[in-house]
């Protein structure tokens, strides 16, 4: 075991869950699922996508959002952008700290049809995004990969084609003297197993022994927590994970299959491995019985209804 | 890794999910259930209980349901009894593997409200439960523990605790002559984590190098795969789960808690990592489907929602 002491969890929800939730939720429910995912002191939460309101409907409120919500001193807050309009909308609310992503997907067809850019193309564009987050003094701080682990269309992706993406754009930000220390390693289909995450994890650890990973699991196939189990027994200590488990995933399933890992189940699981999170794990399970009123429906995550097992501990007695 | 080329599954949905089933399901719809699983090639299904109609209800269409499933020569049907009422009715149908088992609980107070027996009052009611066992010509296969990993009243077991009585139920079954070659070890209110499964798994090998573990986890709080995924490591080749993750945990929740680990969740992990278990996945993620449509209301088991990566492996080009 190469546990970490602690880690980092990205809250994802109020970002990726709002974005493809069907249920109409009003900007004050969404202000308020934010301040109370910051009560739990969740180190880092994306709050909302500053994107054209004509293609995500849902983020229209974002600014509204934006001015809402309550800053946490121990909670860093960040927001999804796309272009300079967003990264302007983003600063102007004063709220964030914005990080500098360069993405690139290692399938073809999904980059194609997510994107509108072969693989070969999102390189190229690259420089041009580069430029951008310098003018806007955003240092690039994580190199992300997209379907890391397979596709949908193309199936499994091979390891060492993400290890030569990651170091392509790697050589593109350093070009700039940018110093990239993240890699996050998005599996945003579902499709890694505990094998192929842990497969990997090390091939990026060993290329690049001193860049931190983050994983972005999608728990679609109920292999989510046992992926993120190989990454903490491997060191990683940076994990993306969606409250209650809201969202879902739109290319499997018609909306109806699970997206993102659920940060309940992976902070229990973390409290029981003795790894320190700093997440109120109480706190945050009140919060998905919240969630689930607002949207008048039962959400994927089960510790809010089983308890956590601290509870249990201390009062046993009494129960 | 140490993975078994083969793992048998046992469902144990039909049995465990249906006794705490609050909505009502027609003895032909159970029947239609167990037939389906069937034609999954699942190699061991736990149809019904035959236990006093009093106490469990919904149990009490047993005979009918026994009458009226399809055999299928690639599985092995079995039924839970508690005492020799339960086993000459389970024998009058003629349907049946009856499975040899002593089972003891690891924790006093779980053990009391359970049974109404304590642990010691369980082992010395043990001899009287050998000689049944023995009157009916039914072998002592298996040693099971529950609440091996903790319960909601005393907390964690300790690992010792557990080895101290499978060694005393051992030693009592060999006075008879009886070599019960496999040990479940019973997460009966989902306590464990994969550290605590690793530990129990490790201890017990140790002690019994030539003995078979059958796991029984349950997801109550979404480490059961992460769990399975550890004992797979270490070589367990035998586990319980339940169909779409049927049931729940009556110790949590008042009922909305999830129960076993979901049998799909299990099989996919498995295929993924190239371990058999003689199991149609694409047959059993309709069957999901199916008792969704019986109980009216969706199932914990994601697989059905997402997808089989297999499906899309071979479908890709298609879809």
């Amino acid at each position: 075991m190469n546990f970490p002491n602690q880690v980092i969890i990205r809250e994802v929800g109020p970002r990726e869950g709002m974005q493809i939730e069907d249920t109409p939720v009003s900007t004050e429910d969404k202000i308020r699922m934010i301040d109370m995912l910051s009560e739990c002191s969740i180190p880092i939460i994306v709050v909302t996508s500053f994107v054209s309101p004509k293609w995500v409907p849902n983020m229209s409120d974002a600014e509204l959002i934006a001015r809402g919500f309550k800053n946490n001193s121990r909670t860093q807050y960040q927001a999804l952008y796309l272009n300079a309009k967003g990264i302007e909308r983003a600063m102007q609310t004063n709220k964030f700290n914005l990080e500098g992503v360069l993405s690139i997907t290692a399938s073809e067809t999904f980059s194609k049809k997510n994107t509108n850019l072969t693989i070969e193309e999102t390189l190229e564009k690259m420089d041009e995004r580069i430029h951008m987050l310098k003018k806007y003094n955003i240092s690039i701080d994580t190199i992300a990969v997209m379907t890391a682990f397979g596709c949908l269309y193309e199936g499994d992706t091979i390891p060492q084609k993400v290890i030569n993406l990651i170091s392509k754009t790697m050589k593109k930000a350093e070009s700039y003297g940018e110093c990239p220390n993240k890699i996050l390693l998005g599996d945003t289909v579902g499709w890694a197993n505990p094998v192929s995450t842990k497969l990997l994890i090390d091939k990026v650890q060993q290329n690049w022994p001193n860049k931190e990973i983050i994983l972005h699991l999608h728990d679609t196939r109920g292999m989510g927590i046992a992926n993120a189990y190989v990454g903490l027994q491997m060191g990683v200590k940076y994990f993306d994970a969606s409250v209650g488990g809201l969202g879902g995933c739109p290319f499997s399933g018609a909306g109806k299959a699970a997206g993102n890992i659920v940060t309940e189940e992976l902070v229990h699981m973390c409290d029981e491995l003795g790894i320190q999170t700093g997440i109120d794990l109480e706190k945050l399970l009140k919060v998905t019985e919240e969630i689930e009123e607002i949207l008048g429906r039962s959400l994927p995550g089960k510790v809010s209804k089983g308890g956590s097992l601290n509870f249990y501990r201390t009062k046993h007695e009494e129960y």
